[in-house]
Protein backbone atom coordinates (compact mmCIF):
# COMPACT_ATOMS: atom_id res chain seq x y z
CA UNK A 1 0.00 0.00 0.00
CA UNK A 2 1.21 3.68 -0.71
CA UNK A 3 1.62 6.18 1.51
CA UNK A 4 -0.62 8.19 0.03
CA UNK A 5 -3.27 5.64 0.39
CA UNK A 6 -2.54 4.91 3.83
CA UNK A 7 -2.90 8.89 4.46
CA UNK A 8 -7.07 8.58 3.00
CA UNK A 9 -8.12 5.78 4.67
CA UNK A 10 -8.69 7.59 7.76
CA UNK A 11 -10.30 10.07 5.60
CA UNK A 12 -12.63 7.29 4.29
CA UNK A 13 -13.29 6.35 7.95
CA UNK A 14 -14.43 9.62 9.22
CA UNK A 15 -16.81 9.91 6.10
CA UNK A 16 -17.89 6.62 6.27
CA UNK A 17 -18.62 6.62 10.23
CA UNK A 18 -20.51 10.38 9.98
CA UNK A 19 -22.85 8.73 7.43
CA UNK A 20 -26.61 8.01 9.09
CA UNK A 21 -27.06 4.75 10.78
CA UNK A 22 -29.89 3.59 8.34
CA UNK A 23 -27.15 3.93 5.44
CA UNK A 24 -26.57 0.38 4.38
CA UNK A 25 -24.53 1.09 0.89
CA UNK A 26 -22.39 3.34 -0.17
CA UNK A 27 -20.52 3.73 -3.73
CA UNK A 28 -16.97 4.52 -4.50
CA UNK A 29 -18.24 7.83 -6.93
CA UNK A 30 -20.40 9.20 -3.21
CA UNK A 31 -17.11 8.95 -1.19
CA UNK A 32 -15.33 10.61 -3.89
CA UNK A 33 -17.75 13.13 -4.39
CA UNK A 34 -18.08 13.50 -0.15
CA UNK A 35 -14.27 14.50 -0.03
CA UNK A 36 -13.62 16.17 -3.43
CA UNK A 37 -11.37 13.07 -4.32
CA UNK A 38 -10.97 11.83 -8.08
CA UNK A 39 -13.56 8.62 -8.11
CA UNK A 40 -11.07 6.62 -9.65
CA UNK A 41 -8.73 7.05 -7.25
CA UNK A 42 -11.33 6.15 -4.56
CA UNK A 43 -11.88 2.96 -6.49
CA UNK A 44 -8.35 1.95 -6.24
CA UNK A 45 -7.77 2.50 -2.49
CA UNK A 46 -10.77 0.86 -1.61
CA UNK A 47 -10.38 -2.36 -4.15
CA UNK A 48 -6.66 -2.56 -2.18
CA UNK A 49 -8.02 -3.39 1.27
CA UNK A 50 -11.95 -4.64 0.96
CA UNK A 51 -13.86 -6.67 -1.19
CA UNK A 52 -17.12 -5.35 0.02
CA UNK A 53 -17.85 -3.76 -3.10
CA UNK A 54 -20.51 -5.06 -5.65
CA UNK A 55 -21.06 -3.87 -8.84
CA UNK A 56 -24.05 -1.33 -9.23
CA UNK A 57 -24.62 -1.39 -5.65
CA UNK A 58 -21.30 -0.42 -3.65
CA UNK A 59 -19.62 -1.08 -0.84
CA UNK A 60 -21.44 -2.28 2.32
CA UNK A 61 -21.02 0.05 4.54
CA UNK A 62 -20.50 -1.49 8.05
CA UNK A 63 -18.12 -4.28 6.20
CA UNK A 64 -15.87 -1.14 4.41
CA UNK A 65 -15.46 0.44 7.60
CA UNK A 66 -14.61 -2.75 9.38
CA UNK A 67 -11.94 -3.84 6.40
CA UNK A 68 -10.27 -0.28 6.51
CA UNK A 69 -9.96 -0.47 10.37
CA UNK A 70 -8.54 -3.98 9.85
CA UNK A 71 -5.91 -2.26 7.18
CA UNK A 72 -5.13 0.16 9.78
CA UNK A 73 -4.36 -2.15 12.48
CA UNK A 74 -7.17 -0.01 14.71
CA UNK A 75 -8.20 -3.24 15.82
CA UNK A 76 -4.46 -3.51 17.59
CA UNK A 77 -4.56 -1.09 20.16
CA UNK A 78 -1.78 1.22 20.30
CA UNK A 79 -0.86 1.47 23.68
CA UNK A 80 1.88 4.83 23.98
CA UNK A 81 3.45 7.24 26.41
CA UNK A 82 3.74 10.89 25.93
CA UNK A 83 7.15 12.91 26.69
CA UNK A 84 6.60 16.25 27.60
CA UNK A 85 3.23 17.74 28.96
CA UNK A 86 3.26 21.11 28.22
CA UNK A 87 0.33 22.72 26.71
CA UNK A 88 0.26 20.49 23.51
CA UNK A 89 1.12 17.34 25.08
CA UNK A 90 -1.75 18.05 27.63
CA UNK A 91 -4.14 18.60 24.84
CA UNK A 92 -3.01 15.23 23.09
CA UNK A 93 -3.39 13.60 26.28
CA UNK A 94 -6.93 15.23 26.51
CA UNK A 95 -7.79 14.72 23.35
CA UNK A 96 -10.15 12.36 22.38
CA UNK A 97 -10.21 12.19 18.73
CA UNK A 98 -6.92 9.53 18.40
CA UNK A 99 -9.10 7.11 20.92
CA UNK A 100 -11.42 6.03 17.32
CA UNK A 101 -7.63 5.51 15.71
CA UNK A 102 -6.69 2.97 18.15
CA UNK A 103 -4.54 5.02 20.07
CA UNK A 104 -4.47 4.75 23.83
CA UNK A 105 -1.97 6.98 25.92
CA UNK A 106 -1.32 5.24 29.29
CA UNK A 107 0.61 8.00 30.94
CA UNK A 108 2.74 11.08 30.45
CA UNK A 109 6.39 11.76 31.54
CA UNK A 110 7.31 15.31 32.72
CA UNK A 111 9.78 17.24 35.31
CA UNK A 112 6.48 17.60 37.51
CA UNK A 113 4.25 15.31 38.76
CA UNK A 114 0.45 15.67 38.07
CA UNK A 115 -2.56 14.44 36.40
CA UNK A 116 -4.11 15.08 33.13
CA UNK A 117 -7.36 13.73 32.33
CA UNK A 118 -7.42 11.14 34.48
CA UNK A 119 -4.21 10.12 33.21
CA UNK A 120 -1.14 9.94 35.68
CA UNK A 121 1.83 11.97 34.74
CA UNK A 122 4.94 10.61 35.95
CA UNK A 123 8.58 11.97 36.87
CA UNK A 124 11.00 11.67 33.39
CA UNK A 125 13.11 9.85 36.10
CA UNK A 126 10.69 7.49 36.24
CA UNK A 127 10.65 6.77 32.29
CA UNK A 128 13.22 3.81 32.17
CA UNK A 129 11.34 1.72 34.84
CA UNK A 130 7.40 2.03 33.60
CA UNK A 131 8.65 1.93 30.44
CA UNK A 132 9.78 -1.44 31.33
CA UNK A 133 7.11 -2.70 33.82
CA UNK A 134 4.35 -1.36 30.91
CA UNK A 135 6.11 -3.11 27.94
CA UNK A 136 4.99 0.35 25.84
CA UNK A 137 6.19 0.34 21.87
CA UNK A 138 5.38 3.92 20.95
CA UNK A 139 5.85 7.13 22.18
CA UNK A 140 4.58 10.53 21.79
CA UNK A 141 7.62 13.69 22.19
CA UNK A 142 6.15 17.10 22.93
CA UNK A 143 9.12 18.59 24.83
CA UNK A 144 10.55 22.14 23.68
CA UNK A 145 13.01 21.23 20.39
CA UNK A 146 16.39 21.51 22.42
CA UNK A 147 15.01 18.77 24.64
CA UNK A 148 13.76 15.80 22.60
CA UNK A 149 17.00 14.19 21.11
CA UNK A 150 17.65 13.57 24.53
CA UNK A 151 14.46 11.85 25.30
CA UNK A 152 14.42 10.27 21.82
CA UNK A 153 17.70 8.73 23.05
CA UNK A 154 16.44 7.31 26.14
CA UNK A 155 13.14 6.16 24.94
CA UNK A 156 15.04 4.24 22.55
CA UNK A 157 16.95 2.72 24.73
CA UNK A 158 13.52 2.13 26.68
CA UNK A 159 13.38 -0.65 23.88
CA UNK A 160 10.56 1.60 22.47
CA UNK A 161 10.02 1.35 18.88
CA UNK A 162 7.81 4.13 17.17
CA UNK A 163 8.25 7.49 17.89
CA UNK A 164 5.42 10.59 17.01
CA UNK A 165 7.59 13.46 16.94
CA UNK A 166 5.58 17.08 17.42
CA UNK A 167 9.37 18.69 18.34
CA UNK A 168 10.05 21.05 15.53
CA UNK A 169 13.41 19.15 15.34
CA UNK A 170 15.02 16.29 13.22
CA UNK A 171 15.39 13.17 15.73
CA UNK A 172 18.56 10.94 15.10
CA UNK A 173 16.96 6.76 15.61
CA UNK A 174 18.55 3.51 14.76
CA UNK A 175 17.53 1.83 11.59
CA UNK A 176 14.85 -0.08 13.70
CA UNK A 177 13.07 2.74 14.78
CA UNK A 178 10.41 4.15 12.72
CA UNK A 179 10.09 8.50 13.31
CA UNK A 180 6.87 10.01 12.02
CA UNK A 181 7.39 13.64 12.32
CA UNK A 182 4.55 16.06 12.80
CA UNK A 183 5.61 19.35 11.87
CA UNK A 184 3.11 22.15 12.34
CA UNK A 185 5.78 24.74 11.93
CA UNK A 186 6.53 24.03 8.63
CA UNK A 187 2.28 23.91 7.92
CA UNK A 188 2.58 27.32 9.00
CA UNK A 189 5.57 28.49 6.86
CA UNK A 190 3.96 27.10 3.98
CA UNK A 191 0.58 28.60 4.66
CA UNK A 192 2.07 32.01 5.73
CA UNK A 193 4.37 32.13 2.43
CA UNK A 194 1.15 31.03 0.34
CA UNK A 195 -1.27 33.30 1.62
CA UNK A 196 1.91 36.56 1.29
CA UNK A 197 1.78 35.65 -2.20
CA UNK A 198 -1.85 35.29 -2.85
CA UNK A 199 -1.68 39.25 -1.12
CA UNK A 200 0.88 40.40 -3.32
CA UNK A 201 -0.62 39.38 -6.41
CA UNK A 202 -4.29 40.80 -5.35
CA UNK A 203 -1.98 43.89 -4.66
CA UNK A 204 -0.30 44.42 -7.93
CA UNK A 205 -3.39 43.40 -9.81
CA UNK A 206 -5.82 46.41 -8.27
CA UNK A 207 -2.37 48.39 -8.83
CA UNK B 1 11.29 27.42 -3.99
CA UNK B 2 9.98 23.69 -3.72
CA UNK B 3 7.83 22.40 -1.18
CA UNK B 4 10.58 20.32 0.32
CA UNK B 5 13.03 23.20 0.76
CA UNK B 6 9.93 24.99 1.89
CA UNK B 7 9.29 22.39 4.50
CA UNK B 8 13.36 22.26 5.81
CA UNK B 9 13.86 25.90 6.28
CA UNK B 10 12.10 26.00 9.34
CA UNK B 11 13.75 23.54 10.60
CA UNK B 12 17.10 25.14 9.56
CA UNK B 13 15.85 28.09 11.38
CA UNK B 14 15.24 26.25 14.74
CA UNK B 15 18.74 24.86 14.44
CA UNK B 16 21.04 28.13 13.94
CA UNK B 17 18.10 30.18 16.93
CA UNK B 18 19.44 26.75 18.99
CA UNK B 19 22.89 27.62 18.27
CA UNK B 20 25.63 29.34 21.30
CA UNK B 21 25.08 33.53 21.05
CA UNK B 22 28.85 33.61 20.56
CA UNK B 23 28.74 31.67 17.01
CA UNK B 24 29.41 33.67 14.26
CA UNK B 25 29.77 31.37 11.20
CA UNK B 26 28.08 28.43 10.67
CA UNK B 27 28.20 25.98 7.34
CA UNK B 28 25.92 23.93 5.67
CA UNK B 29 28.23 20.82 6.18
CA UNK B 30 27.53 21.80 10.56
CA UNK B 31 23.58 22.27 9.33
CA UNK B 32 23.39 19.18 7.74
CA UNK B 33 24.97 17.19 10.24
CA UNK B 34 23.17 18.54 13.18
CA UNK B 35 19.89 17.65 11.26
CA UNK B 36 20.91 14.17 10.09
CA UNK B 37 20.69 15.36 6.27
CA UNK B 38 22.58 15.42 2.90
CA UNK B 39 24.71 18.46 2.85
CA UNK B 40 24.27 18.90 -1.00
CA UNK B 41 20.80 19.85 0.02
CA UNK B 42 21.52 21.87 2.66
CA UNK B 43 23.48 23.59 0.46
CA UNK B 44 21.76 23.88 -2.35
CA UNK B 45 18.36 25.20 -0.35
CA UNK B 46 20.30 27.72 1.48
CA UNK B 47 21.77 28.94 -1.80
CA UNK B 48 18.48 30.03 -3.21
CA UNK B 49 17.33 32.68 -0.33
CA UNK B 50 20.61 33.86 1.21
CA UNK B 51 23.91 35.12 -0.10
CA UNK B 52 25.60 34.89 3.30
CA UNK B 53 27.71 32.09 2.69
CA UNK B 54 31.62 32.50 2.07
CA UNK B 55 33.85 29.58 0.49
CA UNK B 56 35.50 28.22 3.70
CA UNK B 57 34.26 30.40 6.30
CA UNK B 58 30.61 29.10 6.09
CA UNK B 59 27.20 31.53 6.56
CA UNK B 60 27.39 34.57 8.71
CA UNK B 61 24.86 32.81 11.21
CA UNK B 62 23.00 36.19 11.83
CA UNK B 63 22.55 37.27 8.69
CA UNK B 64 21.16 33.60 7.54
CA UNK B 65 18.12 33.40 10.04
CA UNK B 66 17.33 37.08 8.72
CA UNK B 67 17.70 35.52 5.14
CA UNK B 68 15.37 32.55 5.87
CA UNK B 69 13.18 34.42 8.28
CA UNK B 70 12.66 37.19 5.25
CA UNK B 71 12.19 33.56 2.80
CA UNK B 72 9.85 32.17 5.40
CA UNK B 73 7.48 36.06 5.35
CA UNK B 74 7.78 36.04 8.88
CA UNK B 75 9.23 39.78 9.30
CA UNK B 76 4.89 40.04 7.93
CA UNK B 77 3.23 38.73 10.57
CA UNK B 78 0.01 36.86 9.91
CA UNK B 79 -2.93 37.66 12.59
CA UNK B 80 -5.08 35.00 12.66
CA UNK B 81 -8.66 33.85 13.78
CA UNK B 82 -9.11 30.15 15.07
CA UNK B 83 -12.83 28.50 15.03
CA UNK B 84 -13.52 25.83 17.79
CA UNK B 85 -12.26 25.95 21.06
CA UNK B 86 -11.64 22.55 22.07
CA UNK B 87 -8.72 20.67 23.87
CA UNK B 88 -6.57 21.14 20.65
CA UNK B 89 -8.67 24.93 19.49
CA UNK B 90 -7.32 25.88 23.39
CA UNK B 91 -3.97 24.29 23.00
CA UNK B 92 -2.90 26.10 19.98
CA UNK B 93 -4.26 29.52 21.60
CA UNK B 94 -1.92 29.49 24.04
CA UNK B 95 0.92 27.73 22.14
CA UNK B 96 3.78 29.98 22.18
CA UNK B 97 6.06 28.21 19.73
CA UNK B 98 4.24 29.97 16.87
CA UNK B 99 4.95 33.36 17.36
CA UNK B 100 8.52 32.80 16.46
CA UNK B 101 6.98 31.84 13.31
CA UNK B 102 4.92 35.11 12.56
CA UNK B 103 1.59 33.79 13.53
CA UNK B 104 -0.68 35.95 15.80
CA UNK B 105 -3.89 34.15 16.61
CA UNK B 106 -6.12 37.29 17.63
CA UNK B 107 -9.45 35.74 19.01
CA UNK B 108 -11.10 32.44 19.06
CA UNK B 109 -14.56 31.25 18.18
CA UNK B 110 -16.64 28.86 19.56
CA UNK B 111 -20.46 28.32 21.05
CA UNK B 112 -19.57 29.50 24.62
CA UNK B 113 -17.57 33.09 25.01
CA UNK B 114 -14.68 32.68 27.29
CA UNK B 115 -11.30 34.11 27.46
CA UNK B 116 -8.14 31.92 26.79
CA UNK B 117 -4.43 32.96 27.33
CA UNK B 118 -5.51 36.29 27.54
CA UNK B 119 -7.34 36.36 24.30
CA UNK B 120 -11.06 36.50 23.34
CA UNK B 121 -13.13 33.58 22.86
CA UNK B 122 -15.90 35.35 21.06
CA UNK B 123 -19.58 33.18 20.22
CA UNK B 124 -19.53 32.00 16.90
CA UNK B 125 -22.28 34.38 15.41
CA UNK B 126 -20.22 37.20 15.79
CA UNK B 127 -17.72 35.62 13.25
CA UNK B 128 -18.85 37.46 10.44
CA UNK B 129 -18.70 40.62 12.07
CA UNK B 130 -15.43 40.53 13.87
CA UNK B 131 -13.41 39.22 10.58
CA UNK B 132 -14.62 42.03 8.61
CA UNK B 133 -13.41 44.56 11.43
CA UNK B 134 -10.52 42.69 12.06
CA UNK B 135 -9.61 42.56 8.53
CA UNK B 136 -8.20 39.23 9.35
CA UNK B 137 -6.72 36.92 6.24
CA UNK B 138 -6.35 33.44 7.81
CA UNK B 139 -8.09 31.44 9.70
CA UNK B 140 -7.39 28.00 11.76
CA UNK B 141 -10.15 25.35 11.97
CA UNK B 142 -10.31 23.27 15.02
CA UNK B 143 -13.82 22.05 15.12
CA UNK B 144 -14.97 18.26 14.73
CA UNK B 145 -15.36 17.12 11.90
CA UNK B 146 -18.55 17.34 11.13
CA UNK B 147 -18.64 21.34 11.31
CA UNK B 148 -15.64 21.77 9.38
CA UNK B 149 -17.53 23.03 5.74
CA UNK B 150 -19.94 24.81 7.51
CA UNK B 151 -17.46 27.10 9.12
CA UNK B 152 -15.12 27.04 6.58
CA UNK B 153 -18.30 28.24 4.26
CA UNK B 154 -18.83 31.37 6.77
CA UNK B 155 -15.11 31.99 6.79
CA UNK B 156 -14.69 32.08 2.70
CA UNK B 157 -17.63 34.51 2.90
CA UNK B 158 -15.98 36.45 5.14
CA UNK B 159 -12.83 37.18 3.09
CA UNK B 160 -10.61 34.54 4.44
CA UNK B 161 -7.96 33.33 1.85
CA UNK B 162 -6.12 31.33 3.87
CA UNK B 163 -7.45 28.34 6.16
CA UNK B 164 -5.19 25.61 8.49
CA UNK B 165 -7.36 22.83 8.86
CA UNK B 166 -6.97 20.50 11.93
CA UNK B 167 -10.33 18.94 11.01
CA UNK B 168 -10.01 15.49 9.88
CA UNK B 169 -11.74 16.47 6.59
CA UNK B 170 -11.17 17.57 3.69
CA UNK B 171 -12.75 21.20 2.93
CA UNK B 172 -14.01 22.41 -0.52
CA UNK B 173 -12.77 25.86 -1.03
CA UNK B 174 -13.27 28.32 -4.32
CA UNK B 175 -9.56 28.35 -6.32
CA UNK B 176 -8.26 31.94 -4.63
CA UNK B 177 -8.28 30.15 -1.09
CA UNK B 178 -5.39 28.41 0.25
CA UNK B 179 -5.98 25.19 2.40
CA UNK B 180 -3.32 23.49 4.53
CA UNK B 181 -4.68 20.27 5.91
CA UNK B 182 -2.57 18.89 9.08
CA UNK B 183 -4.18 15.25 8.94
CA UNK B 184 -3.10 14.25 12.17
CA UNK B 185 -5.06 10.64 12.46
CA UNK B 186 -3.13 10.19 9.00
CA UNK B 187 -0.07 10.16 10.60
CA UNK B 188 -0.83 7.89 13.43
CA UNK B 189 -2.29 5.88 10.85
CA UNK B 190 0.90 5.62 9.22
CA UNK B 191 2.97 4.94 12.50
CA UNK B 192 0.64 2.36 13.65
CA UNK B 193 0.64 0.73 10.46
CA UNK B 194 4.10 0.52 10.23
CA UNK B 195 4.53 -0.23 13.98
CA UNK B 196 2.37 -3.12 13.42
CA UNK B 197 3.95 -4.60 10.98
CA UNK B 198 7.71 -4.11 12.29
CA UNK B 199 6.34 -6.28 15.62
CA UNK B 200 4.94 -8.76 13.10
CA UNK B 201 8.53 -9.04 11.35
CA UNK B 202 10.13 -9.45 14.98
CA UNK B 203 7.81 -11.64 15.85
CA UNK B 204 8.17 -14.32 12.74
CA UNK B 205 11.89 -13.89 12.82
CA UNK B 206 11.59 -15.60 16.57
CA UNK B 207 9.61 -18.20 15.63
Amino acid sequence: MTKQTLERLPQYLNILRSLPCETVNVSATQIAAMLGLNHVQVRKDLAQISNAGKPKVGYNKNELISDIEEALGYNDANDAILVGVGNLGGALMKYGGFKSYGLNILAGFDKDESVVDNKKVFHIDKLENLCARLKVKMAIITTPADEAQAVCDRLVSCGILAVWNFAPVHLRVPGDVIVQQENMSASLAILSKKLTERLKENYSSHT
